[in-house]
């Protein structure tokens, strides 16, 4: 899996970061985004989702590669400091790594009732924004399928986050732990 | 022109804004953008550049669409507001209709010097944005082959901001005027 070897081979451990900004978040390599849209869209064979939503920015790529593969659209929630837009549902995030606080946005317009939603992001790490996304989901009348990101730390705690809301949580690849500046991941 | 039909009949008119949120910068309509791709993809065919460079979010989609068209990576620079991060090219760029300002940012080590550098973004308008990339790229030592936009309002002054540092500037479809809440676009 070229993403698994990118990871193993180009990731950066700084403190208790994972920085892919070489190939991932920041700099975009694009070829191995065929292979994470395809990964993606294995998951929601059986459950067949209308949509791909995602949160910006760096949602957007593994989002756009999901929906793609599965010839959906993809909605990207906008995350605003301050006031944002009218006519939307949203959700506060706070993100205890930044030390900030953001709302997460969705256009009722783009998000009408009786969807079966597919939720993307590249970083499960405490899964607050995507639980802001699930949230906005069911109180826009849709269904979530389930949550699939490109790399989950599996050693925090947004997997529980998620689950205990009922909903479905997969990720491409874990990374079990960041030690002396090494990423150690989960089997495959 | 999938794009350009999109725009005459799915885009609404604001005010000033004009507004594709129906499926180029929140719900994003994924089977316009291999034609997105190929046409700017085009523009660039005598030049040869070695990375698309846009700015997060909406410059995301076209970016990557192009990215892949071309075979080459994509970096798409940060907006913060408030302080960023260290070891970046940064610029401050203020955005006159939404009332704000922010700092665009591109890691050093993704802008190595000597890259031939193609600039993508969702709309031209007044073209700061664009113009803090553009800087960005010749700070970093890299050439600025020139800029493809997906929407370009041509009534406003982004194209000649852009121009009077020598750039070339590309669009693929243009909006002439915005007038009694019509579009109206530029002949092809």
């Amino acid at each position: 899996m070229l993403l698994r070897k990118a990871i193993e081979t180009r990731a950066r451990v700084e403190g208790d970061l994972l920085k892919v900004d070489d190939f991932l978040n920041h700099r975009v390599d694009v070829e191995l985004f065929p292979e994470i849209g395809e990964e993606i869209a294995k998951r929601f064979t059986a459950s067949r989702p209308d949509l791909v939503l995602t949160a910006e920015a760096s949602g957007i790529p593994p989002a756009m590669a999901a929906s793609q593969a599965m010839g959906i659209p993809m909605v990207y929630a906008k995350k605003y400091v301050g006031v944002g837009e009218r006519y939307t549902f949203a959700r506060e995030v706070s993100s205890p790594t930044k030390g900030t606080e953001y709302r997460v946005e969705v256009a009722r317009r783009v998000l009408p009732p009786g969807l079966r939603v597919a939720i993307i992001d590249d970083f499960l790490a405490g899964g607050r924004t995507a639980e802001a996304l699930g949230e906005i989901v069911e109180e826009a009348g849709g269904e979530v399928l389930g949550f699939v990101f490109v790399v989950e730390k599996t050693f925090t705690g947004g997997r529980r986050r998620l689950e205990a809301h009922g909903w479905r949580v997969d990720a491409l690849v874990g990374v079990a732990s960041l030690e002396n500046g090494e990423a150690v991941l989960e089997p495959e």
